[in-house]
């Protein structure tokens, strides 16, 4: 009996589909399991779910199919021609597919939450699962600006009233509401409001998030903790964005890029303990498809006040960088459900850019203490 | 009585003309401590040696006076006129100017080291001093490729018998032989041969090093470990620095570049766990004086094999990043000394390239070991 | 008798300062003529007017003295402190700051006009001028995007019937009206209306503009060709400036920023034959003080279509790139004017970003014209 | 009848392969002319030689083949896939395979040049050709150092005296004595030998080189020009190569690196009029395969003494950029030769690094040089 099934929230779009492909592909030995966490070392020594037999769904907005879009990845050069063709991962693809239910976007209300639960709770059903992820990759929303009741039952009340939230919100209310695990690996909402909290701890639900930590700020919080550690004041840190893919067009929408950039700006006054003049812009450039460039220029001082300068230029493939990491988070997540956590999973922080239940930002210490925590975890009950 | 003095080997150059200039500064309030770790935090509440009544000296091979070189990198930017200018800051100058001896380059002997400890004995007596550090600043030697005898004493008496060593080594010996301390911030040779190691712990000196961690290299390891927590394989990395000052004019020598690119590459295998195809290039250009610029270009891959890369360019005053950390290294040897400890002071990892007595290169993981170590080790005895 | 005065809108600016103090510090041969492109080679070789007894007056709409701004300047290491304090500079920087007169900003009509008028006739008639030429060095307007009448009188007839329009309009027809010489060194309307064109024919007076091409377009108009000559076909041009000074701070009002990258935006197209995708993104941050930052990020094709990218960054004061081309034309527009020319001085290309009068962008082309032009306009009549 | 031959020296190398494939899928409609310059414009409208009906043949010392080569310039994402694998450029290469014989490396004397000389001898035969463009694309030879005579007599037989010379002084040598026409894409030494040149005139032949300028120095002989019109004084540029490919492993080479440092060099003082400090490094990484990074880093003074930069770091495949350039070459040298031109081509300067037969370097005066003599040199006698 299957025991794990997975539910993702945008399959067809490049994450999405990429994390299908890639599941596939490591599964049948394809691919190596580059930028995946939970392979070696001491992490790859828990009893991690295996890549056999975990069967995939999802939903989905848009009109491409999963095999589609990791087509359109190689012809990126991001997946090889070879592995997308393969009739492994073609079959694991075309199963994924046939499970893809029709997605929500914009403001959605109680109609919606019922679909939803239904589709979540066939899916169980029918593959017989102990267990379900669900995990949102689907585009960036604007910030949620209302304040929606702090308890759970008033805001189940309120949604049953007539109360219209972003579809993210949704989502995660549908799988914590059914106990299961969910993973926000986008700046929108999602689980992060005070019910949902209180909703997760009554249902015995798991939840991670928040949008995940793949590039620019990666590599921001490696780097600031440099002028933390040697007292070195920064005096201004700017940060362009260039990107392509449909992220990129989202984002081109002042209202949701403004969420975005919430989400990247707060790494670094967390980790310098000031807040310096600091900027991010993201600048949509269609044909860098898949491809993001992020820029980062530093000044900073030095004693006697020299004035001094770092400049970074990054150039990497969005879904290269971020669906490992969804597999990394499908197998932790599972675990700790598992091992009988409840609520949010602080522990998981290394994978995102803002992430719950903690306020630790530095990309080593989030390393340790995801390491400290699963090996204190122990074996599941 | 004043307890401690400090004695700076190229006490003139730009990095020991400014530790001079700076613990001045510092003193009379003329310069906020940017850059220094000792003054703050947890760090700073340790009983450190203040700031006041240090007695200065050093040996010095050049002709340049230390407060012709403080104004020069005043005119450079990189010290404030009026900060060099002020009477606290000269008087403080001229007293060390007083205390400078002619210095070693090049092969020396058993006369030399008579000589050397002559002049640290003078100092220690005429200052009546319970404690000194002795910091070698000079210009990076070439390799010392010859094999030295490991026993102590067998090395004194190949010395007493007509052997010649670098001067660095020279003038750790004698620092050691009299049970002071010492710190090798350069890539040269210094303290860092087996004899040595046991002569300390025979004669209750302690001793760090070695190359301090000022730009590049400091920049990668807080960087390389960004790699390896997320397994994204290095296929290279090249470095290249331009430099103009009297460090990049010895380093324009091969023999001595060839020390100082040893000492900038081990920290990357060390902390990936393989060797990556790597260079460390070393360009003299005259007209950036004391500014140095470190460029990187790393390729990464990422999964499903996509082809990326990180590129930085770092722009700063090597004096500037350097004397604060020597400021600090002796507060902190000092310390170390006084409170019992003997031989290789492993904790100070986090100031060197090279750091003596542990492998650990992770900028993150030594600042938590120096941290951890400090607030163990205590009140002084 | 002093033949040339000149008239500086924005006198205690950045530009306008440093503009009055390289002039005396030509003149007292303080500095050398860095920069400058008429003090050598053929054009050295005209009769330019020199450096002697030129009244200088101006504009301001701000409360610094134009010492203060130099000062401010030496500061931040753009000009040196010991020029600054110079008794020759100091005397004329005195002189200029005693015929500044209150400026204008915002939309402003005929009594300003009349003042301005007055302002130009007094400084004209109190230094015996036979030629007085206006730059306008104030701060971006809006664009405008009013219809106003082609025909100079029915223009003037609005202005006196109640239309309003942007100060360096009114400038402009100030000075035309006057036949004096007038250079628009900002990317705001200016003289670049019909209505002035027509003007300035009647009135025997000049002009040219506009925006001074001091940085990042300057770098783009020498580049460019590149691509055009080698037939490679540019994908996405991604241009990010960071900059601190007043222009950076006018620059935040995005109706203002509308203006700029109007002026940033037309070399590209103009220079490649065809528009490659492209942005031009301006950020604020007032810690740069009067250095700007320019990164471009350029990605191309090459043959077989392989994907390749040129990454630029520049680091300038914004100030002495302008201040020396301020000068250049102070002396070429004069003697054209004394050659005889009327309307647009199409030849100055070279010196803008949005040159009146030519659709030449590339930056060789446009000296290559500035130099053959010279020639042939020979001496005055 | 075939009028035309293309005989290539390194014919299986990356850049040898590329201009047959590109040449073969230009023909057949399977590529666009991307970074060629001889297919529209001014120079478009001339009669040159078409794509129909060339034979190829050439000189190779390695044992790849030419599809072999092609193939792995399609693994890297230089060519595609699909062109690589069309029919009708397979069977260009297959064509052109069957006419490739053994080449030379090293120093060759007398009886090299008797069988270089029958094989170009017996290529020309056997397609009844009425011209053959030889076009040497080997590695890098170190420079030459040796004095030769000058008088073509005189080496002729110097070099039937047993007198040794590089390979491609030899491959020039005969060409050139046969009346061929000769293009040095390389650094080597080739035809730029006094003797050669007049044996050029005395035998009718064409020549031109040398160095194809396809990367670094191409962007230098843009950009440069740009601080020598607005006399912005260069401090410094440093110039750093990174490249992977057979080009990069014979550079790590020191005796062949100096052959290129000498001919990247050249431009930047022939272009500003002056030395600055400069240094041009290059670094061997397998791993970059094809693709090449340039960094430059330049320090440049404005007005006042403010000190400035720019960096630059550009990546291209040197296959992708090369190849057009070569067919470029091909064809305009062909329609010298049939104008009546004898001996070295310097209107072709803007092709190379170290134009032979001009010291201008400036890419755009290149350009129009290129386009003017063409459009002058008229129809074919």
């Amino acid at each position: 009996m299957a025991s794990l099934g997975v539910w993702l929230i945008g399959a067809a779009g490049n994450v999405g589909a990429c994390t299908l492909a890639g599941w596939a592909a490591i599964r049948a030995g394809l691919l190596p399991p580059t930028g995946l966490v939970t392979m070696d070392g001491p992490i790859g020594a828990l009893p991690l779910v295996g890549f056999d037999k975990v069967p995939f769904g999802g939903h989905e907005v848009g009109s491409r199919t999963i095999v589609e879009t990791v087509r359109g990845l190689a012809d990126q050069h991001v997946l090889p021609h070879a592995v997308v063709e393969a009739p492994e991962v073609v079959a694991a693809l075309d199963a994924a597919q046939a499970e893809v239910r029709d997605g929500y976007d914009g403001l959605v209300g109680w109609d919606d939450l019922q679909r939803i639960r239904a589709d979540l709770f066939a899916f169980r059903d029918r593959h017989h699962l102990q267990r379900v992820v669900v995990v949102n990759l689907a585009s960036t929303e604007p910030p949620l600006d209302a304040e929606l009741p702090a308890d759970p039952e008033a805001f189940l009340a309120a949604l049953r009233g007539g109360l219209r939230v972003p579809a993210s919100v949704l989502y995660a209310t549908a799988a914590i509401d059914l106990g299961l695990a969910h993973v926000n690996f986008t700046p929108s909402t999602g689980s992060d409001l005070p019910a949902l909290h209180a909703l997760a701890l009554a249902r015995g639900a798991v939840h991670a998030g928040s949008d995940g930590k793949t590039g620019q700020t990666l590599v921001k919080t490696a780097l600031a903790p440099l002028f933390a550690i040697r007292r070195l004041p920064v005096k201004s840190w700017v940060s362009h964005n260039v990107l392509g893919n449909e992220d990129g067009r989202s984002l081109h929408d002042p209202a949701r890029r403004a969420s975005k950039q919430r989400s990247k700006g707060a790494a670094l006054s967390a980790i310098l303990g000031y807040e310096p003049e600091a900027s991010v812009a993201i600048e949509y450039m269609p044909s860098y498809g898949d491809w993001k460039v992020a820029w980062d220029r530093i000044q900073f001082e030095g004693f006697g006040g020299a004035a001094m300068s770092l400049e970074l230029s990054w150039r990497g493939s969005d879904t290269s960088l971020a669906a490992p990491l969804v597999i990394d988070l499908i197998r932790l997540v599972e675990l700790a459900q598992r091992c009988g956590a409840t609520g949010v999973l602080g522990h998981l922080a290394v994978f995102f850019k803002s992430p719950i239940g903690t306020g630790e930002h530095r990309l080593e210490r989030q390393w340790q203490a995801l390491v400290e925590h699963l090996l204190k975890e122990g074996a599941p009950r």
